[in-house]
């Protein structure tokens, strides 16, 4: 068992009508002057923009706003965030949205609270000294990012993608409300059940220290997360597996079902799909469908109790037979969970057709965004991580 | 399912060694001078104490010494510490012990942030505007007031033993060194097993809303201090059944357990025992598990579906015969599981023989303190409390 920190300050405000605070949620942080930040107008069609900014002038707070992020939000967006912020005067970053607008509102903030490029974050040149303060109002249940420490953005020059962490980044409050979350396609909705448990999984397939207690912990979270993910793909609107699904996706990340594993975990799936999706867009939930079968495939040997454990008490599988058998038969019973809630479980399926350069490319640029290895369950090198992405074709 | 908040910004740092890193943390918070609080002088006689300063020491940082809290923490030490205190120009408050040291050094944050007698919030009469902040390095797992917003207070005066709740009083951080547990008592270890699993009961026998992700994390907490507490009975010196226990002490008690439950849980079982121990100075863990059976054989009609279940996910007793069997199957298998660890499970195995009149006193103490009717998986009125104590005799 290893030493850990966990640090959670995140004020989570769950349930109904809950985005009616949060102009009290600001006020009480001392902030003055929000940036709006979201994404694709939809929140402005769903009356939720307007439910916000009647809260905020309710409690006196003023704003301006900035829409326009995408998934796998861009770089150039951030920029112009940044610039708008500080001529604006802001003082704190309310991001509408989903982990894109808030990946992207905290990198707005660590861009205005730090001198110099904020890229050098993302390409680990320095570390932030601090972050704006980020409000959330969540709309969509996936990356967690509500109350993590980390942000993904995509610089185009090049399709890069990387991500960066910091505990100046953690959201001061989070407002979940479920239902802001059924409108989603069910696409998206999939997308994000598989995100969320990809968190899980990646902080559970792990050499090394490990805790009885976040153990049955994540398993909980992972069983959660399937069970009520089936149960919206024939009913989208059932508020109590919204529900579910959304808490799941914040403790799934925030570091819970880290805690007494080893430091880091193996994000080396995610860092494999990062990959993909800068190159091609995909929908990163997605992606890591696509490509999870043949990481767990290629690794499993490595991390062997940890997969048969999985297998029983997450996939809750046969028993039966050889460690091996056990484990392999968890790999397809997750992968059957994919098909069944619409994921793909092959770069194809993606409706994409990199060729062996892309693979090639893919391979060496994910293996210099970890400097040149990755993983726990079992150490990836760049010629590993080409037979995973082949593999997955 | 019902709306949530939570909040649990407690930085946790856990793992051997970990004590060292106080003064930094102290620093980290912008703090001068801290009143070090502590209880009956172990931690000096241990060596804890030394190493504590010397990290503030190197952190330079200031201290005062405030020793001499006790178990059920008095009233009286706490208007001598917020007079050291604002003598002294304190700004911080390092509770170096269990839970009631932390709970004194609350009350004590709580008189120098607020003015008038501090114990008009005790006693529900006005709510705190402040605290000065806290950090804890823990020595005993129980309470979970290391990550809480709670603390119990006695007071003298007619002895009587009241719990304030306030944000405010959330520890900054809380340093936790499993190590720093193995050398109390069987009996002490076994009173924080039966403490932190009835933190987690509380909230899980309710009526009304639950989660099941809530329900699963619950459930897995408890199942892993039962198990572990068995593991301390032959071996308390095993570091990862220290750890798994004191984890749990702060998970079962910040809040995550009851997350969609209905709001405030059930403590019932809670309020019953600080009566006997405002009056009698027992251990609360051995109080609590001497009520419980009680208790929970007083409500469990009341409140069946999730009785059983306990039974079934948490006790793993044999799920055949009616639900009424199966609970009460599950309430003598906790039972069986404290005799084990060698808690009670009646008043006169606490070594007090409470007369009818006693009873009665404690069962009107109660109501009052909980303003007349206690509880979600039965609501208890003061007739009903006096039921359970005379049954628990």
């Amino acid at each position: 068992m290893y030493n850990f920190n966990y640090y959670t300050p995140t004020k989570v405000v769950f349930g109904k009508n809950t985005e009616d605070q949060c102009g009290g949620l600001v006020k009480e942080q001392g902030c003055k002057k929000v940036l709006i930040h979201y994404g694709s107008g939809s929140v402005r069609r769903s009356g939720l923009l307007d439910k916000v900014k009647a809260s905020l002038d309710d409690a006196e707070v003023d704003y301006i706003e900035l829409g326009g992020a995408v998934p796998n939000p861009r770089l150039s967006l951030v920029y112009e965030g940044i610039e708008l912020a500080k001529k604006e005067g802001v003082d704190f970053i309310l991001a509408v949205g989903g982990g894109s607008v808030i990946d992207s509102a905290k990198a707005i903030g660590y861009g205005v609270a730090n001198e110099g490029d904020v890229w050098d974050f993302y390409d680990r040149k320095r570390q932030a000294a601090g972050c704006l303060p980020i409000g959330v109002v969540l709309t969509i249940a996936a990356t967690g990012s509500e109350m993590s420490n980390s942000s993904v953005i995509t610089k185009e020059e090049g399709w890069v993608k990387r991500g960066y962490s910091s505990d100046y980044g953690r959201p001061r409050f989070a407002i979940m409300n479920p239902e802001l979350t059924m409108t989603l396609p069910d696409y998206q909705t999939a997308c994000g059940c598989t995100d969320i448990l990809m968190h899980t999984m990646e902080r559970y397939f792990t050499n090394g220290g490990n805790m009885e207690i976040t153990d049955s912990i994540a398993e909980g979270l992972m069983r959660t997360v399937i069970e009520n993910a089936r149960i919206l793909v024939r009913d989208p609107k059932n508020y109590d597996a919204r529900a579910e699904v959304m808490w799941a996706g914040s403790l799934s990340h925030n570091g819970l079902t880290g805690c007494g594993a080893v430091v880091g975990g193996d994000f080396a799936s995610h860092a494999l799909e990062h990959e993909i999706g800068g190159i091609y867009d995909v929908a990163h939930g997605a992606g890591l469908a696509a490509i999870w079968g043949s990481w767990a495939r290629y690794v499993y040997k490595d991390c062997l109790p940890r997969f048969e454990k999985f297998a029983m008490n997450v996939m809750q599988v046969d028993p039966e037979g050889t460690a091996d058998d056990v484990a392999l038969r968890g790999i397809e019973a997750m992968e059957d969970f994919y098909r069944e809630i619409k994921m793909p479980t092959s770069i194809h399926e993606l409706g994409i057709d990199p060729g062996d350069d892309e693979l090639k490319l893919m391979a060496h640029k994910c293996s210099i965004g970890c400097k040149g290895s990755k993983g726990s369950a079992k150490v990836l090198h760049e010629e590993d991580m080409y037979k995973i992405y082949k593999a997955a074709l």
